[in-house]
Order: C-alpha cells, then structure tokens, then sequence
C-alpha cells in the first residue's frame, strides 16, 4: 500500500486538513465535512442518473444527524441491521425503514414496532427462509399490522437468502405475497462478495451478475403471478464501483458515506475521498516503533470486511504541517496501543498522527462520538446515536 | 483447538450452564458468577500465597461491580489505562489507582486529577521517557500535587519503558527520585510477549527473566542511592503460568477475572474456568454455514494479544441441553453475522449458541452491559461503566 500512503500525504499538502484540536483528546474520530458531504451528494446523483431510489445503510456512521444529511439530499429511507438500531431512527422520526437483517423470533422486534408505531415508521423486513416469513407474519399478527417484507436473495455471498434459481425462492415468494400479515415487497439481495474481489472487472462481474439474477427472478415470479415491486441491492462496492443494472430500483450502500484504505485498494475511491480518520498521538518511540495512544479497542482489529485483509491495520501520516511527508504503517497492535513503522523522519514523543483505517463502520462502531470538523476549522462533537445497538 | 471444544462440551454436561434468557436479546455477554468469583478468589490467594499484594488491571471487565470484588477480596487498588478510565473508578470511590500508560501531555491528566482530588484518590504514573516524566511533573506542579511514579521497565514487548541494562534506566529513576514534585514510586513491567508464548517453558522462562532483570535494576539503583519501594509486574500468563519471583512485591493482572480461549490455549487454565460467553441465535443455516447474530462488532475481530491468534474467532457449543455434544467454530465475521461450522447435528433456526472467544478484553470493550449469571440462575444486568473510555 505504499503508493496509496504517497497518495495520502499528497492528500495533507492539497486538502491542509486542519491541525488536530488539542482539547478533543486522543484517540478521536474526526469526519472531515466537506468530504463527507461529497460522498453523500455523489452517491444520491448517482442513484439519481441511474433512475434509482437510495436507501442508505446506518451501520457505517450510526449517526442521526448524518442520516438527516442523507434524507435531505434525497434518500428515500434508511436500511438498518439490528432492530434496537432501527427503533433508534425511528425514535428521530425517521418514517421508512428496512431492516435488513433476518428476524426469527417475533419477540426480537416487539419493542421495534411499538416504537414504529409511535412514530408512524415504515419498517419493512426481509425473510430468507419460511421459518423467517412465519416469524413476521406472527409479530405482524401480535401487533395488528401489515408488514412489509422482502424477500432475501443469495446472490454469491454464501450468508442468508434463497439462491435465486432455487425452488425455495419461488416458493417463498408466494408465500409472502399469500400470507394476511404480509405484505410482498420485492426482491432484496447483498453483494458482500463484491468485498473480495481481485480487480474492477471482478466487481463489475459481479454487479452484473447480480442484475441478471435479479431480473430472471422477477420475470418467473411475474410467471407465477407473484408481482415484484422493489429489486433493492446493497454494497458500496457494486454501487460505485459497476453501472446500476436495468431492472434494479433501489440502492442501499452504506460505507460511502465515509470511505477507507479497503474501498480504496478495491479502486472504488481516492485518497482523497476518505472522510473518516483517527487522530492518535506517539506516546513513545523504541528502536523499532513509535508507539500510540490508540489500540485495537479504538481502532479495532477489523481489517476488512468478507476478506479485504492484507497486512495493516491502516497507514498514518503526520497531523503536523512540518512534518508532511512521513507517513507511518499501524503494523501491530495490542488494546489502547497501536505499533507503527515509520519512513521519513523519526517520530518524536507527543507528534499527532492522522490514521486512515482500513474499515470505517468497524471504528466508528468504538467510538459513543466523533468530531464533525466544517471547512472553516470549527469541530462538533456528534453522538453515534446507534452504538452498541445488537439486540 | 477441537480437544478444547471437546472439553468445552464436558464443561456443559458437568456445570449444567443455564438457558439463555431470551429476554436479555441476542447477541449478549454472560459472565457465569460462580466462575467469575472462583477466578477471582484464586488469583488473591495466589498473591497472598507468595507474599505479594494484588492491584488488578480493569481494561478486562471495565466494571465498578467486579472492581469492587476484587478489593473486597483484598486487592490493595486498582491499575487503569486510559486518564478517562480511571476518572470512573476514582468518581466510584476507589482510593488507589495506577495509571499504567505514559502521560506525554500534562492536559490529558487534568480532568483525571481533578477527579481524584474530590474523591481523595492516589493516582500513581508511570514514565517511559525523561518527556514524560517531565510531563507529569509539570502536571503535578499545576495541580499543587507531589505525584508518585513509576520508573516504566521494558522487559522484553518492546512497547513502553527503559531497558533494564541501560543507561537511560538509571538516569531516569535519578530523575523521578530528584523531581520535587514526583515521588519515585519502584519500577513496573509488563510482560506481555509471554502471551505469544509457544509453551508453559517459554511463560515461566520469561517471568524469570522478568523477575532477574527487575531484581539486578533495583540492586543497580541502590548502588547508586536510589531506593525502590515497588517492584510491580503484570500479566495474567505470568501471573498464573510460574512462580512469583522474589522481589517482586505487586501484580497487576487483568484478564484472569474471565479468562479465554488464549489463555486455555496457553495453558493457564481449563475450559471450565472460562467466566464470559455471549450467547447468539442462529439466523440462517446454509449449505455451508450456519449464520448467528453476532459479528465483528460484538465479538470483535480480535483474536489474542500480541500474536496469539491463529484460525477463527471463538468455538461455541449448543446452548440446549438436548444438543449437548453440538459444537461449532466461528471460521469468519461479518458486521452483524458470524459463520459457524458444526460439528454434530445439524443447527437449526433459532438455536441459541453459547460462544466462548477468544479474547475476553476485546468482547467486552463492545457492550455497554453483560448479563450475570448467579448460580441460582437468576441474571443481573451490569454497566461497563468504563466502556469508550479512550482520552
């Protein structure tokens, strides 16, 4: 990843990030803005200049006040994983929301549903198995309502879902469009595959794929008589990085918002899109490292979703204007200490370094909150409102 | 590691571990009480036993409840990473508090000493560097405090503190004992390289090198009028896996509290000493895998410190009593979900799982509470009150 770590440096002397704020402590998270706010606008022209609606996934920022960003540029709604992460959107009044998460137990999204129906909250849900479907339709039962519910589609990732040439899809599918409780959605799929890919063409390979399998499934369902509304995709990495495919009407990425050095080695982005880093201080230099104040209990050992991981757990360069062009690799790390290489000058005791992670939703899942800095300098310190949301 | 799997499901039969509460959600810590006080009670009189006091490390279960165990069991106070961690326990009445990292910057000390002057709370440093040293004082003169600090001895990690043998180490005691406004408090250490240890040999060969080296610095620092009051090493392998040297006056483990995977693989103790689980549900079962509620942000990707991981991220067993002999290994993460490979009868939807991880540290730096278990069976829920303490 050396080229990338010249390619950040470049980034410091072009973008002069802000020198970190000494009274926000370290380790923090710092959300550059103007970045963040480049990536949310792109994603929604780009969902717009394919005819598509976008759906944004919480689960890479877990922040209200970056999913009403996302609403007022023009997203349709939200995609949740846990149902005591949803229940915090629909807390903020947030009306539409898939969870986009199994559910098999209705008494998992009791709580879920009150809160929806307090707050007038769409939430639809996704069946990948009939014990799945049967779960929802009873919780719809419980509560009196009619739930929206897609049906899950394996496209390649090995996790959950009918495989989209399987029997099982079509019957499941009736299944939801004939249940009371249900009411058929459409057709959800999650290319996480996309996340391992070895080349651009791998990805675009996959995205196409992924349509085609789409769009074959719908034309038997509409054979069968079952009538697909929705055919929703997930994952940044087919949604930048392959054209929107003809039949797809709805995206649901959400590692854009941030980015990191994965989307980037995946060719997705550049250095300069990245929006998300930790400022970390060296807390002592040996004969071999400069050590910092920031392990994996901040940064996390997460190298990558679905198999990204190369050796790393993210590049650094120096937070300090004197010292552009050194640049630092985070090769170990135990739990508050992180183990860095160095090339340029030798780092001293106190120097703040800006780290570039490998995988964004992993850190920002440490942190109850990040620091928001605006072109003009200023840095707010806002909440990560859905942290430790599992159940 | 199937013999340990094996082992973990005669742990199951002999304990009759408890069904999960299905209302606690999933995924969710458990910490066995039974156990947990047992880990507890042993490492206390092991410290007695060898005529030393006992001040173990909080990052392992971050919890003013266990803390309080531990003092009541007789530990003389308690050892904290962060300033901000500290500040927890010193705001919840605990007296005696070593800040084992290095203070680079007075300001990040500031709130902590506050805190501690209102709780009449003894911070104890310590100082890697004649920086930080300097740090600390200056710290202590503007808060019109003597601070006591330790000389930071690197016996082998290569992450914090003075070599033994070295001039530097020498000086620098020099100094904490001549400051005016620090009083020099002995020398401390932590051995962590034992956890990438190959054998119980490599352990007891590294806490005697660790012992040696702390006797022959202490006896170099008499001959030159330097007197050491402490000599205060950590690390659970150390702690367990060998004698306590002679001279060694303090302990500072953490992990025994709830022990893991690495610390069975190393030898320190068996299955049935294990305190923490989280217990998960399978959501899905495909061809390959069977797919559970908890990923990379609960289990976290952790697999050991300093480089004692090896495939997967934790083994579980069947949490019903009529699956008893049901075993499983999580082979990969995402997010949200884990991949389980199974050994035995096939897993159902709605299984509930009972995982044991790999680092016990690392799960708990991901809740905001855990489930305990009293042998009666009832559960208690309990705050990690120091949970994203990082500044």
């Amino acid at each position: 990843m050396s080229s990338i770590a010249t390619e950040l440096e470049e980034t410091q002397r072009l973008f002069r990030r802000h020198l970190p704020i000494a009274t926000a402590g370290t380790p923090h998270i710092e959300v550059d803005e103007t970045v963040l706010q480049r990536n949310l606008a792109a994603m929604q022209q780009r969902a717009e200049a394919a005819g598509v609606t976008l759906r944004p996934h919480i689960k890479t920022h877990k922040s209200i006040e970056i999913a009403r960003r996302q609403v007022s540029l023009g997203a349709v709604g939200l995609t949740a994983s846990k149902p005591s992460e949803a229940a915090v959107f629909s807390a903020a009044a947030f009306r539409d929301i898939t969870l986009a998460y199994p559910v098999v137990d209705p008494a998992s999204v009791d709580a879920l549903l009150e809160t929806a129906k307090a707050n007038d909250t769409r939430i639809t849900f996704i069946a990948g198995s009939r014990a799945g479907a049967s779960a929802i339709s009873r919780a719809a039962a419980r509560h009196g309502l009619t739930l929206p519910c897609f049906l899950k589609v394996d496209v390649g990732l090995g996790r959950i879902g009918v495989k989209p040439e399987s029997a099982e899809a079509l019957e499941l599918a009736s299944f939801l469009a004939a249940d009371s409780h249900l009411e058929f959605a459409g057709l959800l799929s999650h290319a996480g595959h996309a996340y391992s890919a070895k080349s651009p063409e791998q990805i675009a390979e996959i995205a196409r794929r992924e349509g085609a399998d789409m769009a074959a499934l719908v034309a038997k369902l509409a054979a069968s008589g079952v009538m697909v509304k929705i055919v929703s995709t997930g994952a940044t990495p087919t949604a930048l990085g392959a054209p929107i495919g003809a039949g797809i009407n709805e995206i649901r990425p959400g590692n854009y918002a941030f980015l990191d050095l994965t989307a980037v080695k995946l060719g997705l982005c550049t250095p300069a899109d990245l929006a998300l880093t930790v400022i970390a201080r060296v807390v002592a230099v040996n004969d071999t490292y400069a050590i910092i104040d920031a392990g994996s209990k901040a940064l996390s050992a997460d190298t990558g979703p679905h198999g990204t991981g190369d050796a790393g757990y993210g590049i650094a360069v120096a937070a300090d204007p004197e010292r552009i062009g050194d640049s630092y690799t985070v090769v170990k790390m135990s739990e508050e200490h992180g183990f860095l290489t160095w090339k340029g000058t030798h780092p001293r005791l106190g120097d703040y370094v800006r780290i570039y992670p490998k995988h964004s939703c992993a850190v920002v899942a440490q942190f109850d909150s990040f620091l928001l800095r605006s072109a003009s300098g200023d840095g707010r310190v806002i909440p990560v409102d859905a942290r430790g949301k599992f159940n």
